[in-house]
């Protein structure tokens, strides 16, 4: 009983050193990812990232099968990111090109093709690119390498502090049925970290940058993300379990797949993109 | 025995009549909605023309159960006929509002609501009132007034073609398996009366508003028009049959529903309008 209950101990140990390391690892390729975001480095990043979570999609949902709408998808996927600049034309052309090659596959196959499924293939081929590619847009703004990191801190500072202050003071479930792991002080402690971690931020940015943050839109921004992160990471949950799946995949690991690191990515990016547009964060 | 042969051809005969008679006011309101359709009129109609094609939608699939999703689509549905000038911005927070709904409202009701439902309901809250809304788009364009009739000549020339050539010379079945009242003779005679329609329409927009057509050009845009109306019209019927419905509603007599009629639309607006922003189709 006592060596079972310290090799499960151990395991669990291993794992977490695995996603602290799998977690270094990936703020390495982040950064220097950022040192050439100005060139198409960053789009092609994008693409890659995108088409990853698509095919993480796909195995999931097991629309695999259906290797000829996977391929236009991912052909998509690898326009989106190179977008940033385009007109709205340009855009609703693509759209029009995806929405009427999934029909036409429809038409020709429908009993192979349920209207469902052409629709849920929609749904993540527009998402998934369209709102990761928002990293891409907003590194493209004026002052866009301070706002590059707003997406990153909005959507993994929740994501560390809900995890150890979770570890650390957990008691009450937040949403058993879907991601039982989770917690109310996990939560809270997310909260408390990401709106912390932007007050250091909105410092760190007069320092290396002179860039003059308004504090008051920071913090307002911090909460913001934490709810669009943890609606991000909870509908990837809800999408797992639907599709009875536990992770989207095993590229990360300690992580899972590439969606399990990027799902709170994928509502925090047009989320900041957008407050980009409609507001200035900047005195 | 003959009687009831008789009692048949009465009922088709009745049906045709309905169906004739539907059309023309159907065009009387056409033509009214042209005339105003250089003010705010013509965004309204496309919002209605939207939220009716959807409705009718909803009940197809019986989403219909899901009324809060139904309204969330209601509500976009009438936002973006109005969005002719608008930029990419705008347009993307419009979107990313509305999946993040969905997905708030698939976290908050994991068993309630499929990812496939929110595909789905995705899938058709985008393209029914963006692709309708081509017809804004091209109306706000310069000549826009000339350039309006070719979106209803492209769909529609072709319906009434390919039915009547199809009542005379049908013999061939052009699909059998998704409507199994179209011929290939019928879509032939669609095919020769567009072009003929858009030939005819070249010299009627010299006379009426001096434009000066491109002849081939506008004869390749009759044939993209037919076979954009084509795949609509299919798609519509695919949708029907994998949800075991023979018309989309009964708002119009011996047409079915609203979709019934603008089927051939869906795909030919947005056609259009591409084809407007990147070429001139003009001397």
């Amino acid at each position: 009983m006592q060596s079972s209950t310290k090799e499960a101990m151990d395991k669990k140990n291993n794992q977490m050193l695995k996603r602290v390391i799998t977690g270094c690892v990936g703020a390495v390729i982040l950064i220097i990812v950022f040192f050439v975001s100005n060139t198409l480095v960053l789009n092609f990043a994008m693409a890659l990232v995108s088409i990853l979570s698509l095919y993480e999609m796909f195995v999931i949902t097991k629309y695999i099968k259906h290797i000829e709408l996977m391929v236009l998808s991912f052909v998509f996927a690898a326009a989106v990111p190179f977008l940033a600049s385009t007109t709205t034309k340009v855009l609703m052309f693509l759209i029009f090109l995806l929405v009427f090659a999934l029909f036409s596959m429809l038409v020709l196959n429908q009993n192979r093709y349920k209207l469902e499924q052409i629709g849920t293939i929609f749904l993540l081929s527009i998402i998934i690119p369209f709102f990761f590619s928002n990293i891409v847009f907003v590194r493209r703004l004026e002052n866009g390498e301070v706002y590059f990191w707003l997406i990153f801190l909005g959507a993994w500072l929740n994501d560390i502090f809900a995890l150890f202050s979770g570890m650390l003071f957990g008691k009450h479930k937040l949403a058993p049925t879907i991601s039982p792991k989770k917690t109310i002080e996990g939560a809270i402690g997310g909260l408390i970290g990401t709106v912390l971690g932007f007050v250091v931020f909105t410092f760190v940015a007069k320092l290396i940058w002179n860039v003059d943050f308004i504090i008051w839109k920071m913090i307002i921004l911090a909460v913001a993300c934490v709810i669009a992160g943890v609606i991000g990471d909870l509908s990837a949950s809800v999408i797992k379990r639907q599709f009875q799946a536990k992770d989207f995949g095993t590229l990360m690991p300690g992580h899972g797949g590439v969606m399990d690191r990027f799902d709170s990515i994928l509502f925090v990016a047009p989320l900041v993109y957008c407050v980009l547009n409609f507001t200035s964060l900047i005195k």
